[in-house]
């Protein structure tokens, strides 16, 4: 039988939002239910590509991101969660990666371009991410290569040059070395980009944002403050709910009555207090089984720590089957070096 | 007792020759003898850099070049040899010395800018080499840092701008992460460059290099074909040695007669073709014993590779030591992650 894997990842620098849910993880959920092979990263490395001056909050945004992972629905018992910088073949693949990954193509990067535009001073890692990317997705494709296997990536409609640069990696990587790896297919899902309090796009940077870990009364208070159409300032003047976040968040959290609640704001038959305390019902309401899963895992860290072991272990294990193929591919496997039976200096976590 | 450590290394791209020798070779056995703590690294990721389209000879290259280590006196007992590739660890130093080096920094550096002369589509590996070779050099810090522990990197004179490209990431990521790394000194040992038969640099590429696997007969041929001053037609014609790859040769391989032999020549009391055949015999006798080694090692090509194995295995036990505390330093250890006892999938060779 083929073998159909699911990669994505999450860059963790902080906990998720709804945002994150809409765009992503609301996705990963129905995958894994579908019954692909899932395997998701928290991205450590990568957030260091911005964030190496300040490493303090990396270990808690860890613990954080598997914690929202858990509190959505993904299972550890179907779905692989694990820490990319405790998968070093991912950076050793990375290496290789770029040996024949020209410089004046990664500068043509979408992600670093835009970058560039901001920061002058260009990072030597940060313009090696579309390489280290595509390592991390590489990683996990199905080795001995089967007809019919497959590497799926779910990610936002924006991330398909990358995917594409990936693509090129791999086709590249089977030129020089001969068949290796799958090339890896985007899988857009039913996504909308859910804005930020004011409309503006979601990030915690924004201060915009509602987090999968924020209170009952956290959402009260977020939902009073947010942003809908100002012309409508008394109950019956008739709204424009499609620039309004109330609206924005109806259609997310509640598609069923969205239909409802424009047609009622357009007539002026409903003013925007009450709107706001039927959404924050409607949220709250959607939260709650994510809130309470959230609370359960929390109360046991140890736990929690373990199924990421887990994760990293099963990660290391299916990644070293393809590193064992990348590196005869490239003849530095060395089939006459004897094994040497040696206890590990400190033992890694497998 | 502070730690004094040697780190140096080779790229892998074929067997050893005589400029390596004096070069390096024996500056290491020098070392080595002294009684310093000796690592030495069998660069064939390096060598992926300006290789990655050929890798076939990879593997007989390492191999070749490990006999040449012990052919000259270089012991597995007290000297490390290891091949970069088998250390995944220094992958991994690398890609967290790329977070914090700028791509306009790489750029300057000496052997980058070099080569951009020649190639214009300049590769991300190779755009990394200074921060690749950081690593190989920073993995080998002792730690924990003692009063008077030192690394030293003997090298030519021409690799200065390297260690001080070395030195600056030491101490960045000491101010960054704090203090971790010691800086590295480069340790510039009594070495004459050895030039080619035709008195260019000798290398591979050229044809007009002695190999130190070279036969007796094979330096005869070689050495009759050397250069030697044109002018000098007739055995009383006097000489200009020191434009002759011959003198040259005396000066490295028996410098205790090359002033007898420069004075002879320029008073006209010996033809070229004299002084050649002395030549040989003084060069014959010189690589006798290291023939001789190298035949004895090169019978039993699996004591060659468990060698290997044995250097590879306590290469990464030090190096683990290293991002042990590296990975403290960057917090990404994550102390809570328990250890898991699982089987590794294909066990490397540790």
């Amino acid at each position: 039988m083929a073998t159909r894997r699911i990669l994505s990842g999450i860059r963790t620098t902080g906990p998720l939002h709804f945002g994150h849910y809409f765009g992503a993880l609301r996705n990963w959920v129905n995958l894994q239910d579908e019954g692909y092979e899932c395997f998701f990263l928290l991205a450590d490395v990568q957030a260091l590509t911005t964030h190496f001056e300040n490493v303090s909050g990396i270990r808690d945004s860890v613990y954080e991101v598997v914690l929202d992972f858990l509190a959505v629905g993904l299972d550890p018992d179907r779905s692989t969660f694990f820490i990319q910088s405790q998968v070093p073949d991912l950076t050793e693949l990375s290496m290789y990666f770029g040996m024949f990954t020209r410089v004046a193509e990664l500068q043509q990067n979408p992600t670093i371009k835009e970058e560039l535009k901001h920061q002058t001073d260009l990072l030597y890692g940060f313009l090696g991410y579309p390489v280290s990317q595509a390592a991390d997705i590489l990683l996990f494709s199905p080795v001995p290569l089967g007809s019919g296997d497959r590497l799926l990536v779910p990610v936002g409609e924006d991330q398909a040059p990358h995917i594409e640069g990936t693509r090129d990696i791999a086709r590249r990587f089977n030129k020089l070395y001969g068949p290796t790896f799958v090339e890896p297919e985007i899988l857009v899902g039913d996504v909308a980009r859910l804005p930020g309090l004011d409309m503006d796009k979601m990030s915690k940077s924004r201060g915009n944002a509602i987090y999968l870990g924020d209170s009952a009364d956290t959402v009260v208070a977020k939902i009073m403050s947010a942003y809908t159409d100002p012309n409508k300032q008394r109950v019956d003047d008739p709204g424009n709910p499609l620039g309004c976040a109330v609206y924005q968040y109806y259609s997310a959290f509640a598609p069923e009555i969205a239909d409802e609640v424009i047609i009622a704001c357009q007539r002026g038959e409903i003013g925007c207090v009450a709107d706001k305390k039927r959404l924050i019902d409607v949220m709250n309401d959607f939260m709650e089984p994510i809130r309470s899963r959230r609370a359960e895992f929390a109360v046991n860290p140890d736990y929690v720590w373990e199924i990421l072991a887990r994760g990293n272990a099963h990660a290391r294990e299916v990644g070293e089957a393809v590193m064992t193929v990348v590196r005869a591919a490239m003849k530095i496997d060395y089939p006459d070096l004897p094994t040497i039976e040696l206890k590990p200096f400190r033992p890694r976590t497998w």
